[in-house]
């Protein structure tokens, strides 16, 4: 197996991407923050059965926190991750600097309107619109065939296949599903930043999201009423602000009130140091 | 002489791009909003000379023109122009249609914050910010290695130079000389829209920035008072209103009070159909 290639300028990965293009290889690429986890690693999996050579890029991006935000507790361990790629038998991790990615004079930003107003984005703003810069930026880089997301991560992925619509990016955007903790918490980066307390008592999330599908699933058509279980059932094991639960159509991320066809469930809450978000997505039954 | 390729979906231009890049060509983009005149063809010129293939764009952009602006009347003569462009051995023309670069739910757009708010940005809101999305799209779609745009219009060279800094685009921003009518006018498709009275007297524009180029060589620095000897040329031959005239750092676009190095003196004044704009560069004496 070829050793992991370590590349941390914007010049060296045009090249490399290059050279791989001509020689008509196809390009998979995973974009990161870092800190990799068990999700992290089912994306790399999907890059690596769909593509000829796969890049991860690991970049704590500044430009997607706000000033209250986690930047400084944002957990990183590069050598651990670079151990778990190269026995992935990923082909290239991509490192930029910040100062690269955000010299001083920095100014242009790459902004998707619709999909971002509604759920993290009431809660985040300017959040999106630092992912969508750095998304635009990475693919520039890399110059990707395709680009894997987590379905975690619901909202984000919808906003970057908008993006890639609309600025004619010849990339295709594929969305692996979330990948979760044995009492179903979602993989995340951030969990580690969870008190214990917190992490015991975190599954709360996905259980209400379980139950929230399974009402869907029984004909229950009523958002409002089947929003207030689930936050009832968040709210009794878990001391947290709910920043939203909300059911939603899964293209265009508008709240439903009636639930008539397939949706999503997503939800965003706040404990001491860490925002957790999940999704699921659920449909009626049949008629 | 090959014949001129006529390309009109984003999937055909990428394809055709992708093939010459295999081959190892150097793909020359000149963007443009068609009815070419010799000021275009200057581009059209360079690029044929530094690339192997040259791809000229002709897309009358809805996105850059404001509600009160002259999307309407702007001049249009596909036919001619491509007897030109074939003429010239030009590769191939890209003409996507408006419904394909702009779907119904578009919404992603692409910034610049600095560089656009002084000059033109006071006066045409939006607009810049609507050719920066517009050549992000025309940079995916054609992927360039090089791509020429016109002095005439240097506010948005100094963006989209600075746009490709910042996304990371792997190609080279060339700008060419601002081609003039005998008369000193410099060429632009807006001009056939000008009345025979206002063509005849639209050169004090550019007798105007000869003169504050002149004062500026001969060692005088106080911008306002160049400023203000140049309206007081422009008002003599011109009924106008005069959007501006600034005297500018050539990188930053800042205004510049005493000057005492190169600075871009530029323009703009609206004649009763049209908008004009022009600029030209300017260095003090040497010690």
């Amino acid at each position: 197996m070829p050793e992991l290639q370590r590349i941390s300028t914007v010049v060296a990965m045009q090249a490399q991407s290059e050279t791989w293009r001509r020689e008509g290889l196809c390009i998979g690429l995973v974009p990161t923050m870092g800190f990799l986890h068990e999700g992290h690693l089912s994306l790399v999996d999907y890059s690596l059965a769909h593509s000829d050579r796969t890049v991860v890029s690991i970049f704590v991006n500044p430009l997607q926190f706000g000033p209250r935000e986690d930047l400084a507790i944002y957990p990183r361990d590069m050598e651990r991750d670079l151990d778990l790629l190269n026995q992935r038998g990923v082909d290239a991790v991509f490192h930029p600097e910040t100062v690269e990615f955000y010299p001083p004079n920095f100014s242009t930003f790459v902004e998707v309107q619709e999909l971002t107003a509604g759920l993290c984005g009431v809660f985040r703003p300017g959040h999106f619109r630092g992912v969508t810069t750095v998304v635009a930026k990475l693919f520039a880089a890399v110059r990707p065939h395709l680009a894997v997301f987590g379905q975690k991560d619901y909202q984000q992925s919808a906003i970057i296949r908008q993006l890639v619509r609309d600025l004619n990016l010849d990339l295709s955007v594929e969305v692996a599903p979330t990948i979760r903790e044995t009492d179903g918490l979602a993989m995340s980066s951030r969990n580690i930043n969870l008190s214990d307390d917190e992490r015991r008592r975190a599954p709360a999330l996905y259980r209400a999201l379980v139950m929230g599908k399974e009402r869907i699933e029984e004909g229950r058509r009523d958002a409002t009423a089947i929003i207030a279980d689930m936050r009832a059932t968040i709210e009794r094991d878990l001391t947290t602000d709910i920043d939203y639960i909300s059911i939603v159509d899964p293209d265009t991320l508008a709240e439903v009130a009636e639930i008539t066809g397939p949706v999503v469930i997503a939800l965003a809450v706040r404990l001491a140091k860490v925002r957790l978000i999940d999704n699921i997505a659920a449909s009626p039954p049949q008629r």
